[in-house]
């Protein structure tokens, strides 16, 4: 196969590029931007190299700790527990939470082997010693969900209180775009003016 | 500024690709499928350093000539002018031409510097040789238009027929979808049946 269309086949493993696009990427690496291509294909291959698990928070870091647990300006009272990275990216850019992460990797699913071994619970208890609040930021899917139940209990045999993000009617979001489930929820837990 | 950031920042060179997904593709890429990654960054370096412009039609190969050019099933008494290699790509997928093309590598454009000389229309005269009949598939934009203005001058002179790709209603287009010139000139160029 020849290299531009071995570069096409590449390109396909990145998620929505399909081969009409991995097309357009190659040509445009090839031609429009080749110091650019030139500079992620290096800085991908030194991130594959380099880039690993915080030892404390299981975020994606180069160092042994990430900036946030390295940080001593962070406290560990409360713990947000989140299911991938880019969730703390979200969380740190939206708000001015000032405690520290704990990356799942997923969330509990026994039908696909991954229990709490996995998700490496152990880490987590560990790091709980002097929290005061688990904050359980997984998905509001039914694994995300049986994952903050799991996680609830857990907190609950070390008398650390858990909290979980409110649901609702996004800020900004009409009415009319809302799925019924959400709406119901929101309907249901109204509040008070 | 830390590796993941520089990987984020790097994948922003992608066109299409804005913060929000470059984030997504960074942990994708040193989660998901570290080893495509890892291929991908290889296989575009690779590409980066080998791939240039064919010498007789200009499309982008890793040899001297490309696979088109270096076939001698393929014959040049038809040249069909494209844009870019990309065009190429397309029209093999989708025709059984068996002619030969060439690539200008952009479009005639005065105000852009872009003349004659850039295009490296010496190359094409050159190949002009025992040519019977110039395609012009450059794009119905209204500087592709001049080009193949231009174009079919050239040809004229060598004596050599010009052809240009049909416009109309795209098939299993609903008239609806289509915007009015295309409608006007499909009206106006209609065919007997």
């Amino acid at each position: 196969m020849s290299l531009i269309n071995q570069l096409v086949q590449s390109l396909q493993i990145l998620p929505g590029v399909g081969p009409k696009s991995a097309q357009r990427l190659t040509f445009y690496l090839l031609q429009k931007d080749q110091s650019g291509g030139k500079k992620l294909a290096e800085t991908l291959l030194e991130a594959l190299d380099k880039v690993r698990e915080c030892q404390k928070c299981r975020t994606l870091t180069e160092h042994d700790l990430c900036h946030i647990c390295a940080n001593d300006q962070r406290h560990s009272k409360q713990i947000c527990v989140v299911e991938s990275p880019t969730d703390i990216v979200q969380i740190e850019q939206a708000t001015d939470y000032q405690g520290s992460y704990f990356v799942l990797h997923g969330k509990l699913s026994p039908i696909d082997g991954i229990g709490p071994k996995e998700l490496r619970l152990d880490l987590l208890v560990s790091m709980m010693a002097d929290c005061e609040e688990l904050i359980l930021a997984t998905g509001s899917t039914i694994e995300g969900e049986t994952t903050a139940r799991y996680l609830s209990h857990l907190a609950e045999k070390g008398g650390i209180k858990t909290t979980r993000l409110a649901h609702g009617v996004p800020l900004g979001g009409e009415l009319a775009y809302i799925d019924n489930s959400t709406l119901a929820h929101a309907f249901a837990s109204r509040v008070i003016l």
